[in-house]
């Protein structure tokens, strides 16, 4: 088969990064072009020192244009706000993967409100999926856009899904999140300044987080509309993992097993998604494309709780496993490294 | 005035560690005994390092009955199940403040259901007081006989004995912490292991942890019966700290406002209860007695969400308070820390 | 006896934070006034929010002459240059204590080597007295301007100078210290960036750190010229703390026991420096102002380890414990926190 | 090529997770058999939860003759004292790596000094050759049995050969290591109890560590003996890394220049190690099999400091690189994993 010629536009982020370190190894990927304003000309391993003797590639400063039309297949790794001002020149002339919110919410509406910018490429939010593997397999499998979905969003949905397609959920539920500091990004900040953070747990943008539309539009694709969702991000001090805790109440009452044969059936064909038996726990998949679920009821109450890997499935990892299925391979293919423990 | 003279039976753990570091500057004690089986004969400071120089006193093994005799309050700062075979010895001889959870339940059924040790001392389950300052101030002044709140417990009822006074609380609530290390004590064991402790993010106990009924009696004691809690407690890569987000969704809609004036007016004689601004940040109520609480409301979706230091509010520290409100003393007196930042 | 009136030039950042912590509650002091031109206006405890319900005092961002004027004493805690041009317009006007590098060596030359700024202040070097409280507690007793000491060279210095008054060093040792995060101040910046600081350990500014000149400059005083030193600092993932280990072979075979007695005998007086059985730990001295030393000798071969709180006995408690001094205090005074355990 | 049939005996701690890490995608290695007393019949899974779906393994208790029967190369990654009562049985039968001490000295004596067992296998001292690859390429690729370095030895003497070798090295040096708390291994003990670790700095075994008469063996080896080494381990609040400073007074004035020269001059057919431009950093190396190198001099002062990961480089994935070896293979098969970053 001939290789994927795959472009990475901002490269030097903690979202470039992961995708260099799965693109590096992938069977069936030859890498392009990796760009960054701030570093071109550089080594990329000048930058992600952990790739010292495994690339010899340099930061490029080129032309968006130049770069899809050698590739079949461009990642965007930009800050929100970014690609949106790019993608326009290149729409139809190469696959495209966002990992930013640009391209995620299908109304203008929801951006005004949740996001401070006045979106640039308004026409172009109904040409592009929604990159949540498990749930939109096959839209992914035939488009030429892939909108991959926020971290928060990713662990949420995952855990919802099977809820929402069983019509299990009621009107109210709560979702609370706990994320490792590289959800930041690699620019500092006040929330990530270590002496600080490293001992500090904290709620953030509560009741008021950009990722809240984004659940509530995919869970009412799948078929529960109207929900009142309560949704806390917290920051801890890890680095890696996204976890996730969603409460709510049953319509009935209903047995963990039974909750568990649910997410088993709804899951079987997805490699990523582990159904655990007590609490997942997010150093168990940190480094990998792996979500860990548990599921927990007692009498009408529930608790799913899932864990994830902010930087993988909850950005670089997903997005190539959206590239596979859009260019026919196997979704695990490049993908199945086995994390570390400890 | 006299000085009180306090005891530690059990003090070689964490608790014991930070009865001491209040207990040697607080101006109205004098520590007259302190017990370790295991270390009895050596410098207390030999295991409490930091108090080297500080103090010259020596870990003893003395009967419970000649400490109570030569004491005006002892307090127990021992693993759950043991004090209660301990005190019924001493009970009526000296005032009893309990760290431990024997004691604070009032319906014997709770224990046998949620505690894996059966009660040596029934009787006695009547004759303590629950010792959460701020919601009991007046009978703890009158007691004899306190049973301090666990970490949890005091977290979540600082932050839901307003609502549940002001009958704003549904059928339906969730109440998701996240707790430090310390928690566990200070033998270690596999949910305190570093290699595995210190980048991960995991949930346990779900919807069966020995806190609830605790929460769940309280609750009932201030007005609101019958509630349906979604109690899930996680371990977050901190060591001191408990975070507790409560997510309902109110009767009514209520502004953040009004529900901030509520909270304010239930606390305005709480000198340790702080309503803060945004979230309250676990960092900043670190090594103190303070428990930071934070509002917020949309519509009728209300988050509430405090931070204590589990081993200062959620123990040692409110084991004074009451103390001093016992001896007539402003509950503030020898707990006024500041913390530290960073 | 009538309170010192303190005021702190530069209070927003972690200097300003730890004296504020002490110096509230301080029994000998008030505290006039605190500035910050970015915070001028806010309330202290806006950014100090251990702080809150704790002090009503505002930032200031009064002319320092002003500040002078209505004080006995002034701390800087300026980032390094700043200091030295304040200063100029109110020496002899008040006390001065200040915590930055801009006054602690003697030679010009020094700073135009280390320091990346030209000195402002040169005809003030020598108004200026080392303030490292066990090695010069009689000049400092007299002083009217204190240089507090650089957070390194107080855990160097304070492993070192037995050794140098008893004759016992070679020509060549090695200092390799190991600092917190918290070092590196309340700017945010790469080096203090979660993501990458949480779990890194690395050298930095290895033989080319500012703080060689003011090891040698004051083991010179004491009576050990033309060492040879090799200075290396790392960074570890704790936020407090720095552990610095002395590495020497000794001009003699001499045993733990011999060297134990020589440290003993020269700290005989100095409350603050506990000589330790095994090795000192960071974390027994965090939020103190102790200096822990541990000693360990094998045939000529001689390690001394110290671990102090670089934010206090490196800065800002020794600040304190100088300022004791300087208006004939015991230098203990309002300094004596336990520390926490864990 | 015929798969090379391998074998773990003591499966369940860290040693073991990271060979499975490795081999299970190793692309010339069959795993056949992985063991453990505690476990046995259990998923290698469910101990490995990172292992979920990736192998359906179980622990086997299996005699280890039986294994070494259907086995080309049997790893042993057992504690201390273990390997030495089984091996006997089963050498010559199959080829050995160990991961333990328990071969590594040549001398008796040095062990009755060192390690707190009597050696129940003397006479095999002679059988085993020093698996640090780099250094004994040649001895490893012809040989039977391995006894794997330590994981301070293996930074230390990686940071030392170059200068052995080229007689740069006095009579005195400083090795001062930092490690992660991952070395401690998975048995839950005081050292790693998450408490007191996390914000902690401390030597310990100072000047007696089992690691530094391995280091002066093999330095001697080289061709440098009669070394006196002031070896200090020193644990800091991260789980992998350990990073090594060596500190020493060259002979002659040397630049950093000539110094790098030398060593990768030295290293140039050392895929594994590389020479970086300032301080290595032990994050960039987490997970890997590198080992970052950083020179500096000044003077006659000379600074080297290594950074490797202690179950990789440290333990398991030189294991694997000696394995490649002894089987005629590419060193850095199934090891060339990038590491992640952050």
């Amino acid at each position: 088969m001939k290789k994927i010629k795959a472009s990475i536009v901002g490269g030097s982020g903690y979202g470039g990064s992961e995708l260099l370190r799965f693109l590096l190894y992938h069977p069936n990927v030859d890498i392009v072009s990796v760009t960054s304003r701030t570093h071109a000309g550089q080594n990329v391993s000048s930058v992600h020192k952990n790739l010292s003797k495994l690339t010899e590639m340099k930061f490029e400063n080129s032309d968006v244009k130049d770069i899809a039309e050698k590739s079949d297949v461009v990642f965007f790794a930009m800050p929100h706000g970014a690609a949106m001002e790019m993608i326009p020149a290149i729409i139809k002339k190469t696959k495209i993967i966002d990992l930013s919110g640009d391209f995620r919410l299908n109304n203008l509406k929801d951006y005004e409100e949740h996001y401070n910018f006045g979106h640039k490429s308004p026409h172009l939010l109904n040409k592009f999926v929604y990159g949540l593997t498990e749930i939109n397999r096959n839209l992914i499998k035939n488009a030429d856009n892939i909108a991959c979905p926020g971290c928060f969003p990713t662990g949420a949905l995952l855990a919802l899904a099977p809820l929402a397609k069983n019509d299990l959920l009621p009107e109210y539920i709560a979702i609370d999140s706990k994320t490792g500091s590289s959800g930041s990004g690699s620019i500092p900040s006040a929330a990530t300044h270590h002496p600080t953070r490293a001992n500090n747990i904290k709620a953030y943008k509560v009741l008021s987080h950009q990722h809240e539309p984004e659940i509530k539009q995919e869970l009412a694709k799948i078929g529960k509309s109207n929900l009142s969702i309560s949704f806390v991000a917290h920051s801890v001090p890890a680095v890696r993992g996204i976890f996730t805790t969603v409460h709510f109440l049953s319509k009935k009452e209903i047995s963990s097993k039974e909750l568990k044969k649910i997410f088993s059936s709804y899951y079987k064909h997805s490699f990523f998604v582990r159904i655990v038996d007590d609490s997942p726990e997010s150093s168990f998949i940190s480094g990998t494309n792996f979500a860990d679920i548990g599921i927990f009821a007692k009498g009408k109450k529930a608790v799913v709780a899932s864990a994830i890997d902010n930087l993988v499935k909850g950005a670089s990892g997903q997005a190539i496993q959206n590239m596979n299925l859009m260019f026919g391979l196997d979704e695990k293919t490049g993908l199945q490294f086995p994390g570390m423990h400890p």
